[in-house]
């Protein structure tokens, strides 16, 4: 791996293998019979359809006009046509900002190459310290910081080209961060009505032994936010006939098998074992048994369903509390409510298809602790694994030194000055990986072989109907969770060996290039993004980075200090301490609007709309917007709706409490203190 | 000082002045001469009169009453009686709360004290470790952890003990948070109508070209806070016309006083010189001079008032916002205003009083970068000076051990297992210190010489009416910014030491329990708190206890492993862990109390209020609170109003940029986009 001859013919693989998937997919991305796969989005847009409109049987499978196959590259001009402004409208902010991600890679690291090139790699080249030492090395090895004799004055480029690459990253993050921000602040203003622009998530509501959680809701916000309150939802614990209705889905889907099956050759009805996975257990008829399975999880689920509209206890201490503008909603969500701040927590609530309702179940204690299991589980195993391992990678890696010095102990008092031409050297192989992982990778990313080979299987077993035609497609979201990551990587290691291995940036810009016409494409031709966050995830990503230059200003300071240029130590320090608070100006200037919803900006919302449409029922709009999925559709509806409006000007806020109208005593919680106080609110208001 | 005698006679000297304080102030407080030097809280509430009603004249200054000597000690049980109730509506809030601090070392050191007298000390002397050992020793140290040998197995006693006081001092802390939080709310909750609660004082108001700061401020809150502004005040540059101010007074103190010496001897007139410090220059008549240079400055100062008054570059970009309610107020401080996050900042305002009106002035900018400077200087004198110090410091005191290892270069090889006795053994120099600073220093507060001393020459020269008296005597706010730190080093001391050499827990003890004694009669007595933060300060004295806890978890951990018990390390690192999760957990929790105004609190005392004082004018009560102090009283005051009350039903927003109305690019300022909407809230009002 080490020797230049290794490297040249991994590279050579590595670069085949992209090649290959490039071509392949130039190939099958032209046969109408893969279109669905290739070009899903526009057929979810409804912009595209089956191009067998005609012609010849064949042609609905094969692409047989030659001269399409001659532009090879043909997809890369027509992925970076589409504008950025016509991109966020056609796959949402999120894609259009994770492509940015990409580009920042390109604005940071091309002009950084260029300068390395010209300036570092003639000053490492230009010594001959490798070729006296008996440590293995490759060629590339001599293009790098390890071919500089230990306390050479030259180290005085390394240094000054690290304060230039720093300001010059720090100045395109903070470009980017400003450029980000404005998209998100254009894209939220311009957004259409949506229920969770008017509605907040309170949890922690305090239980209350004379009311039901939905009266003390009602109760809470119509004194405490007296102008503003409009409706609210409670919020059910359906897991369990949640875990029903999948269940019966299931059946449903096992039914529809063996009729299907049955049709096809009706002389024998199918059987199966009602046993585990139908293995065992005795024989039954397969139709009959689905067929009656089905009717008994129908009789449990309408049980269910009566039982979680009786019990108070199926109510969990959480509701979704809508308000008459998007002005009270951002009031709402950024105060604290009461004097114990463990109780009536509230947050804006999330899109109503973004709730994930299993979770609104667990008390807000458990939460606390499982974020503090999280928290100890990831110490220890950062702690006990990754520690050791990257320890155990680095004596693995010094096998080529060990060769020349076959005693240990000595070796021991050489490791400080050695590991200052190891590290360099370790660029061979990130080169590598950046070919297979980087390159290879992102070339059968675009080649999509596992959607490809599932969509035809599902195609020719299981498709009857186009609506079913259309879930095998579904692309689903761009595995933003698992990409990004390997991203940070990428830049991780650009700045790491900008200073120490010039050489692998260009490698590094090849990836990042390469990545961002290939995601374009994906993202306007493939990927159906399903929620929309307008860009909420920016803060992480610049932190990553900066978290990613800190480290390569930390490792550059140790291996300098070996190289015998420990004088450097103070000049060095400066840098992370300006990148520290480079960070913070962010974080206090931009990071404020990713998180908070501006009055001013929620008051000019409203204020457009209501002058637009006045009679607008923002009521009816939000009454069924946050109730559980399978509540929806019912036709137990209504009886998860608020009755009758309370009008604002009007308001009497009736209490249960009678029984404590004379007892001094103060209740022992926060939330059934406030009723006490509708009769002074409703004096004043008459 | 490490030697047995040395440490008594110290502790005897130290002893002896303390009680000699307490008994000079048992005799001097019981002269009526002295009384408004030992009692000036309750002349300054009116409670107390000269006691000189009759009788003989020597009785004026001296107490004849034999029997009222022999109860020297009487003070103390009369600063216990007064029940904490009491004490806050007599004193307020920040002093009832400061005395807790005391109260909490009593706390968490009673218990500690006696656990660790039963335990620890008969583990730690039933050792012969250092009398075989060449150290020099004290027999305080035969009751320290330096008694016992290297890698013994009692060391378990003290891991279970760190356990213990850890555990012991985190329920104090959580209890006194609790209580303390409680107080606060209900000190808030019942608290008379004050401006600072319908108040917010905005910053960086953005420049616009169109319109006034004041114009700008109002159009920029009627439109976003359309039902809930009232007024605003502009904050005018008076830093200049509070120096011309300031000069008059000196110069009138001046003529004052040679107006009484020409009085005194009206033979001759005064004459100064009109040079530096009145030493050089021409020789003129005094009371000429200062008569003529009062002229000049108020001439001056029409001037300077009339300035302020015109140029619109006196205004700063800061003005305070008042609200109909509290309840819109807390929306206010707590909300972000704009997309920008860093313009329009509002935050609650402080009391009138509190207001430090040259600092207002100040640009935005310039405090991000003073407090950058600041953090940057902090930073440099802990790495340059403290830890310097520190390690010297930590030589000389092995000079002891110098003297029986007299090589330098065997006591490196050693300077690891010595310090384990080492540190131990800096003990007997904190007792010396708790005596000097701690015991002698509460003694000597309670004496007051130094405001005894200034009163009487005060008194003698220069007072001449009752109002001079009462500025003579008037004894100002305790002097928390250097009492509390005195306070957190004895809990540093305390905790570290509980440990380690539990003998010096007991003078710790003492100084608790006198400084609580001492204080409690103080601020009964003497002090007059000027501000209320209604105990504000809380979650910083709460923060800085538990750094002393970890600190001293930590050194443990240190001398343990310098000892031979290396393998307790992962026993003891739990700890530190434990206590920040402690930490983060008491601030999510108790915290926001310190820090918010909650909305239903806000809510419960606007409502209570607007029932009992339905007619109440707000407006008129907060016209002129945020006044600068210098145009207080002032002729000009009108000028500095809002001319007449916007009704909140029939809102017009006025604009002055007619001149955009017809060109659609919007304003470069977030601030001056709102004032485009006023067309349309006002058809919606109308």
């Amino acid at each position: 791996m080490c020797s230049g001859g290794g490297g040249g013919v991994s590279a050579a693989i590595n670069i085949l293998s992209a090649i290959t998937f490039l071509l392949a997919f130039a190939f099958l991305r032209l046969q109408p019979i893969n279109d669905r796969v290739y070009f899903p989005k526009w057929y979810l847009k409804g912009a595209r359809e089956s191009p067998s409109h005609g012609g010849a049987f064949v042609r609905k499978f094969v692409n047989l006009d030659m001269r399409s196959y001659l532009k090879v590259l043909s997809w890369m001009p027509a992925a970076l046509k589409m504008p950025e402004d016509e991109l966020i409208s056609h796959a949402g902010l999120d894609s259009a900002v994770y492509l940015r991600i990409y580009l920042i890679g390109l604005k940071i690291f091309a002009p950084i190459t260029v300068l390395a090139f010209i300036i570092l790699v003639p000053v490492n080249w230009t010594n001959s310290s490798l070729e006296s030492s008996k440590v293995q090395h490759s060629d590339i090895d001599k293009l790098s910081i390890s071919n500089i004799p230990v306390g050479s004055k030259r180290f005085a480029a390394h240094l000054a080209m690290a304060y230039v690459f720093t300001f010059w990253t720090c100045y395109v993050l903070l470009r980017e961060y400003e450029i980000v921000a404005t998209m998100r602040l254009r894209f939220l203003a311009s957004e259409k009505r949506r229920p969770d622009q008017f509605t907040v998530l309170v949890r922690n509501i305090p239980p209350d032994p004379d009311e039901s959680i939905g009266e003390l809701v009602e109760h809470f916000f119509l004194v405490n936010h007296p102008d503003h309150y409009l409706t609210h939802q409670v919020v059910y614990n359906a897991n369990k006939l949640d875990k029903m209705v999948k269940e019966k889905k299931k059946m449903q889907n096992w039914l529809d098998y063996y009729q299907l099956k049955y049709e096809r050759n009706s002389s024998q009805r199918p059987t199966t074992k009602t046993g585990f996975l139908g293995c065992f257990g005795s024989k039954v008829d397969a139709i009959e048994y689905y067929t009656s399975e089905i009717e008994r999880i129908e009789k449990e689920e309408t049980e269910e369903r009566g039982k979680i509209m009786k019990d108070p206890k199926s109510v969990v201490p959480a509701a979704f509390v809508s308000f008459r503008s998007r002005w009270g909603a951002a009031v709402c969500a950024q105060t604290q409510q009461t004097s114990n701040p463990t109780v009536w927590l509230t947050e804006w609530a999330p899109e109503p298809r973004d709730v994930y309702w299993d979770n609104l179940s667990i008390p807000f204690v458990y939460l606390t602790v499982r974020r503090l299991i999280i928290a100890v589980a990831f110490f220890f195993l950062n702690f006990f694994y990754v520690i050791p391992i990257a320890f155990v990678q680095s004596l693995a890696n010094i096998e080529g030194i060990e060769k020349a010095v076959p005693f240990l102990k000595p070796l021991i008092e050489i490791i400080p000055r050695t590991i200052g031409e190891a590290i360099p050297m370790k660029a061979t192989f990130f080169i590598t990986y950046i070919m297979v992982d980087g390159w290879a990778g992102v070339a059968g990313e675009i080649l999509r072989l596992k959607p490809l080979i599932i969509f035809h299987l599902k195609n020719f077993f299981l498709v009857k109907t186009e609506k079913d035609r259309e879930e095998a497609m579904d692309p689903g979201s761009i595995g933003f969770d698992s990409n990004e990551p390997q991203i940070q990587l990428y830049f991780l290691l650009g700045l790491v060996y900008a200073v120490v291995t010039p050489f692998l940036l260009p490698f590094i810009l090849i990836f990042f290039g390469l990545a961002y016409v290939v995601y374009r494409h994906q993202i306007i031709n493939v990927y159906n993004q399903e929620y929309e966050s307008a860009a909420a995830f920016w803060p992480s990503v610049h932190g990553r980075i900066i978290v990613a230059l800190i480290v390569s200003q930390l490792l550059l300071l140790g291996l300098l200090s070996t190289k015998g240029a420990g004088q450097s130590t103070p000049v060095l320090l400066v840098l992370p301490v300006v990148t520290f608070y480079f960070y913070k100006y962010c974080k206090n200037r931009y990071e404020p609007a990713f998180v908070e919803y501006p009055l001013q900006d929620a008051m000019r919302k409203d204020t457009l709309e209501r002058a637009r449409e006045p009679g607008f029922d923002l009521k009816g709009y939000l009454m069924n917007a946050y109730i559980h999925p399978v509540f929806k559709g019912d036709e137990d509806d209504e009886k998860f709706s608020i009755s009758d409006e309370p009008e604002a000007e009007q308001v009497l806020v009736a209490t249960k409490r009678q029984s404590r109208r004379n007892t001094p005593v103060p209740s022992k919680y926060n939330g059934s203190e406030s009723p006490s106080l509708p009769e002074i609110v409703n004096d004043q208001r008459l």
